[in-house]
């Protein structure tokens, strides 16, 4: 069900930090000017993250051994909790509760009937304790089964346009990561093919990630719900099908990359055990390779979560990040600014 | 089941041109040199074919209400029988065929079981009338599943260095349109994202499609079988599984579009009712739009073949291109040259 479950399931055990007053003392980030100039990386503080990605970058771009041609320059980005925020839930999931409250005039029952009753008054602890699978199958499929893929874009183009982050009050497209956009940016000036490989659904993303990311449709690996081609009065359109064709996450990840890539990548970003096969499969290959962790390990200025969290666990990943040498990002070491 | 029945269900009716004696008077193509120079498609002779690309790429190009920004200039190509032969069979089905070979001394049973035996005598004719629903799954599990992508690909590729048309005598590489090579070229160098939209094997594509044609693995979208991510003694791979997860021709390719790309081409090319769906749905978008047919009408130099051929039948197509005023490219009269 187009990741329902992953994105739903852990409604009521979401963390519950109200953590906005900590948004307030972000500056653009430190440094001076002169050396910011000359940095690729402005936001990122000096520290072994940093310098294990200038590193990889220097050796597969300069003369010698490693050298990589460019069209093999494949780097692969989770996108929730690695680009952006995805506490205290995946950000799909304000977008389905924003989807139902737009369908509630045509399903006046949902007024009674849980979980819709408790999903529409904005108490998640309560429709998630009363969702059963069925339910979650339900609610995916009214928000994102039905309608074309042009209305289903136009929908979520609308939305993602003006939602904001009901604890930080930003805009839910400037909740992404300074430090990152800065790493997509020096990766693509060296050559680098950047992708978006995610939970998240293939189709909620593409409106978006070329604005926000400079990541292209065609350059996004996510969830996929089936589509039918239909031609109706003469005029095709492709209609979403209340059907999962892609689960995007943990194994699911090598598997969207050999199927949309088709080769494998050098560079891989990712922040939970949802990312784990994506980075060994990328880690694995011959030759330097990047994989990389970011932790979450800032409370103050933006969530501190790891191997107990519901959402975006990071448990068995970590243990082998460390018993493998990959680069582990700090949030709060590592990095000078959060948001842009 | 990865194409099977498409690619080995018409081994029985395929034609049988054996049309070696036509290749030999194939020069490079002629006009003079300094029209050559200035011509980015010099072995397409002038008239309206030739003439609609070179129109709608100029409209989408420059200055005008019909132009279009690079990153909106999506061109997908239909692979057999619109960028290289696909006469008397599918090359894949030969390849398929070499696989056999290649298997049959650990398959003993297969020297008297049809229809493996007339296959591996060459008689593709008693074989396809022997083959049942189950043998044709079979045959595609026994040489496109199994083993790992790695083993997958290192096997294509070792394939594809050597193997020679059975009638041409040419390399199956160079059984290319060197006309679509100049296409694709003169898409690229005006700001054009060239794809594959193929019903063939998308990992049988992928590892020769930048060397033959400049389209990297990334932008290739075929019929694709599922795959398994196998972690092992600690070394991941991806196993190629007997399973269908995508059936690329018909429906399929605008389904296959966007699922790859997530957005409309502008421009779509095809030689097949297969393609039909694929060129309505680019067709159907606003702005210009090229929707082009190649028409098989060339006996002499390659093959003739439209309305009743059991490969690339083109006949719905035929008639809707006519209707809606697409391009249709006759080979005989449009080419000057047919292979590189």
């Amino acid at each position: 069900m187009i990741g329902g479950k992953r994105i739903l399931g852990d409604l009521d055990r979401r963390s519950l930090f109200t953590g906005t007053a900590a948004f307030v003392a972000i500056g653009v980030g430190g440094g001076d000017s002169a050396a910011a100039q000359s940095d690729p990386l402005p936001s990122w503080n000096e520290g072994p993250a940093k310098r294990s990605i200038v590193e990889f970058v220097a050796r597969v771009t300069g003369p010698g051994p490693d050298f990589v041609p460019v069209a093999e320059r494949i780097a692969v980005f989770d996108n929730d909790g690695t680009l952006w925020a995805e506490q205290p839930m995946y950000t799909q999931a304000y977008f389905i509760l924003h989807r139902l409250q737009a369908l509630a005039p045509n399903h006046p029952e949902w007024e009674t009937r849980e979980p819709f009753a408790s999903l529409l008054k904005g108490d998640m602890r309560r429709a998630a304790s009363l969702a059963s699978e069925a339910d979650i199958a339900e609610i995916m499929t009214v928000t994102h089964a039905g309608m074309t893929t042009d209305e289903f874009e136009s929908s979520v183009r609308e939305w993602i346009g003006s939602a904001k982050h009901p604890e930080t009050g930003r805009l839910f497209s400037r909740m992404v990561y300074q430090p990152m956009l800065e790493l997509l940016a020096y990766l693509r000036a060296n050559g680098f093919k950047t992708f978006i490989v995610s939970g998240g659904g293939i189709e909620f993303m593409r409106p978006w990630t070329e604005a926000v990311y400079g990541i292209p449709p065609e350059q996004v690996v996510g969830t996929a719900g089936g589509l039918k081609f239909e031609l109706g009065d003469g005029k095709p359109v492709l209609r979403k099908l209340p059907t999962l064709v892609h689960n995007d996450d943990k194994d699911g990840k090598p598997i969207g990359i050999q199927r949309h890539i088709g080769r494998r990548p050098i560079a891989a970003f990712g922040n939970s055990d949802g990312d784990l096969a994506m980075l060994q499969w990328t880690a694995a290959g011959p030759g330097p390779r990047l994989a990389l962790y970011v932790h979450h390990t800032d409370a103050a200025r933006e969530w501190a979560y790891d191997r107990k969290s519901h959402v975006g666990q990071l448990d068995r990943g970590l243990d082998e990040a460390r018993a493998k040498g990959w680069t582990v990002v700090s949030m709060k070491d590592d990095w000078k600014t959060i948001y842009p």
